[in-house]
């Protein structure tokens, strides 16, 4: 054996002993689920610092939001408010789509409007409101005192505010592809359901990404989508697989990724740690709000950037 | 180039920036003073979380032995009571010395017949109290009521009580080697002073480890010592560089690392976080409690395996 298959060898086999012990060491088998009221301290030191994810059950049950928010009362309250919205022909905005990374057509339309599209849901046409830019405060502000500005122990907890609070609604078929967010995320379902899949940060290496070029949808005469090429941002990294049915001949390494599948429902909360890979599903009409809040770029973070590296520089020299 | 040093050159270089990117990230330049009540969230998230020493103010005052624990009193209270003493010929106890680790020569004493060997130092040999069996509750259980049991602060941070409280008393030559504990360190100066100097983790590639031989001092029958192979433990490894004269012609590397010295003087503690590198010296007669509280076997722990076995698999390649 040559002194290159020795370091390469050892050092991929480091890697993947550190995935094992993770599991063996403090991971969870299934998400668990704990109930409120939490502690900001307990919830900071079994959770965030260990970065574990975690289903909270009764949060947000003084929400006026969890009896309110249904069509009729959108349509009196919100039906003439502009709200932006995304639309794809399959679900898959911000995806791999024909070999690109493909972004939604955006677009403006008033809350009834867009009502009416949930309503009667068109083949080919798959309306989401998933604008990340603390919408609701934004765009949904006559709305915003059905829920609270913050989570109270999780600003406690983190030691600041939220920076941004997001409102979503949409399809059943509207599916978020596999990511990781560099922000703490605390997930509230206000109606219908939720479904993560869940990779740690520490099987990154078996996460496979690819270089697209990004593109958007347009919308063409016809009412069918074209997809534009975006010089302007050119190509991107993104993650190659899908978790729902990952190509393990094209990328056998995810066979060893061991993912966490939790379905969240009306009423509950998911702690979704930063850099935690998250692929997201959703029932029809399903409503849910969430609250980001800066992670610490700190010792976790700083190991996170080496294993990172390390895993390139292995997979580079592999090539 | 050939590809055995590029993956060489390249894992090595993310070694080092990561050791960089911590600096620049989190660490800070000097250990911090913060100044009591402290807040055991704030606390967790700010230093044990992020794994970074802080010195305490204030935590002490309210604790007796900060005027009562003085030579006279010691000889009242516990003069005859029998206490576990190590003796070495340097004040290097858990060394290495003459290329092999000696530990020191173990014995029991009155307090008194112990407080004499400190009223008038001999030459070649020091004494320490530093049993680190909870020496506290079990030897000196007349005077624990002197100070608390644990720090009521610190175990609703950690979430549990310490796992062990220890007594410190010695000569001003005696030294601890550096070498990092699995513990999160609450270390307490009642009299006196501690220099410690630390080294965080994530510069443990820059600090070099050799395989010794273990052996203990033994007093000989001319009072002097003797240096005895312990064959039952064998070789051991242990860190091969002493901070206060580093031998950079024979481990260059250390030259990377960026140690913090911090004294710790009466009334102050020191949060001194788990697998930090610590070297301690003392002025003559310092007496210290500390408490040690079990770390979490977390992502913090699996990244630093991991960081420690790549940083073996590249330095044993390279030999």
């Amino acid at each position: 054996m040559s002194d290159t298959t020795d370091i390469h060898t050892g050092v991929t086999e480091c890697i993947m002993n550190m995935a094992e012990e993770a599991r063996e060491l403090y991971l969870d088998k299934q998400v668990p689920v704990i109930s409120a009221p939490v502690s900001p301290l307990r919830f900071y030191r079994e959770h965030v610092a260990s970065n574990k994810p975690v289903v909270v059950e009764g949060a947000l049950q003084h929400w006026p939001a969890l009896k309110l928010w249904e069509e009729s009362y959108f349509r009196k309250k919100i039906g003439d408010v502009n709200v932006s919205v995304t639309v794809t022909p399959n679900g898959y905005a911000d995806a791999v789509t024909d070999g690109k990374f493909v972004m939604p057509d955006e677009r403006k339309m008033t809350m009834s409007k867009f009502l009416d599209e949930l309503d009667a849901p068109k083949k080919d046409k798959v309306f989401y409101i998933q604008k990340q830019n603390s919408n609701l405060t934004e765009e949904f502000s006559s709305i915003i005192s059905d829920v609270d500005t913050d989570i109270d122990w999780g600003t406690e907890a983190f030691g600041q505010p939220p920076d941004a609070v997001n409102f979503w609604m949409g399809d059943g078929r509207a599916v978020t592809s596999m990511h990781r967010d560099h922000y703490e995320n605390l997930y509230c379902v206000v109606r219908g359901w939720k479904t993560f899949i869940l990779i740690p940060p520490t099987d990154l290496a078996y996460v496979p990404y690819e270089i697209y070029q990004s593109a958007s949808y347009r919308e063409n005469d016809q009412g069918g989508f074209e997809i534009v090429d975006d010089e302007e941002t050119g190509k991107v990294p993104w993650v190659a697989i899908d978790p729902e049915s990952p190509d393990l001949d094209r990328y056998p390494q995810y066979g060893h990724a061991r993912p966490l599948k939790v379905t969240v429902h009306a009423g509950q909360m998911l702690y979704l740690p930063s850099l935690w890979f998250h692929h997201v599903s959703q029932s029809h009409g399903c409503i849910a709000v969430n609250y980001w809040y800066d992670m610490q770029f700190d010792i976790k973070y700083n190991y996170y950037k080496f294993l990172e590296n390390v895993a390139n520089t292995v997979s580079s020299s592999s090539t």
